[in-house]
């Protein structure tokens, strides 16, 4: 991933990158993948009618954790209130997830792995709220929505 | 859009669709498609600086609607804590979106109609949140996740 | 679905809309939500180990559908190369899906609906290419890649 | 990106996993977030508006990165055909990008990293192809599209 050295460069942010959120984007999308993975493996498990919730659970989690690390990375302008809503509700879609991944963790190593993406995600969002929310971050456009962003008269 | 015609068609669904939640998945890829279009046409503008906001607001609302419209679009198991939050922050991010495209509507038709989309998306996700969270619903699964999905003891 | 009404008024393209693509890009954000919905059902069948290759290939059909009706729907700058080639794996994702669904098409009415979604995607992606590759239409930018693009020395 | 670790784990790969495939996922979600971040950086830009096809092509290639990933991430069944042909015009999205990127690499830093990711990831899936296509791989399930999938007659 290079998510830190990539953001550090944006024009806004110019290497004060907000930390939380750089683990946060990197955990979503690493989060993504593995959820995909496991909806996949458990699919070809013997008794897959038993991982009909984890499947289910495990599609919901990917989608929402690549929304929510493409959205996060976004610098221009500002929209915090929309990433403090979407940290959160990742960090719901992981610990729902985890938790049921939990539950075969000692009958499907692929459930194991997913239960601990899935927490690692689950932490790193809701650490990078703050980063999002409060004082002054990268998150923070120093120009915001009142910036240059009008049609204002001519 | 086919999405009521294969939803009732869904084994735990059985023609009792959810038909705030069915509104609510096509207003979201419809709206996905406006932003993401709306986002490329302010590109194309003359004054694309004063769309700088317009656009990234767009970019953000296209990726949580296609993350909501596809969540919502499960019926297997149960998730309706998710699907009620990514309703609501897909509903906060159509009125986001909706609002700055509305400053700059006059001026560009493409804005007036992604602010249009915007606002029958938030409205419509809004609505929805009422199917998924309330009594019985095509997304309130029967069995949920008590049913078969533990690895329970053989 | 407003793909038409939008890109109609986008700056490049005024009015002079390109037919084909148009519903091109309709149809897959739809067939991404059919397939979405048939991989969900899919899991819900009774019989579900029979069903592992048809809910793969659905989700395989649904991530590149997605991606295609995005890519679609810029009109800004030129990529008709990469639109032109997404088109043809679009349809050849369609095609593989719909030949699966068709299989289990009489058991469960969800396949029989996507199956006929997945076919109408794959013509409607094939006749688009046309539009994409061929002469004067909306998808070929009149400055294109020589346009005003690059960092001129000043 | 735990990508390797879980996917080794799969029932139908048992640890032979195919090392350039793994290697292609991780460049494509990376890929994906890096392009989402030069389009974002890009439009913050005093000179925006020299900026705007290299815009379109991160977007365009930060999409189909999105959806090579996840459908190379799957195991179960087959779909080499597609994965293959995925692969092959992510490659190109990346390749039309990244070379437009690096046109604007003096200038502007967050281009130079881009077009450095975008290189690594067409690379990465040009040398993923052989492990599709090719013998014995875990992309090529045992079973295939020719095992229970099927609704044989009872």
């Amino acid at each position: 991933m290079r998510a830190e050295e990539i953001i550090a460069t944006h024009p806004d942010v110019q290497g004060k990158v907000a930390q939380n959120l750089i683990a946060a984007i990197a955990e979503c999308l690493s989060c993504a993948q593995v959820c995909t993975s496991c909806a996949d493996a458990c699919l070809a498990e013997d008794h897959m009618e038993r991982m009909r919730q984890c499947i289910r659970l495990c599609l919901d989690c990917a989608d929402v954790c690549v929304a929510t690390g493409l959205t996060a990375t976004r610098r221009t302008g500002s929209n915090e209130a929309l990433i403090a809503e979407m940290l959160a509700v990742c960090a719901t879609a992981c610990r729902l997830c985890g938790d049921e991944c939990a539950r075969h963790a000692t009958m499907h190593e692929h459930c194991r792995i997913c239960a601990e993406a899935c927490l690692a995600c689950a932490q790193a969002c809701q650490r990078a709220i703050g980063d999002v929310g409060g004082g002054p971050s990268d998150a923070v456009g120093d120009e915001g929505p009142l910036g240059d962003n009008a049609d204002a008269p001519v």
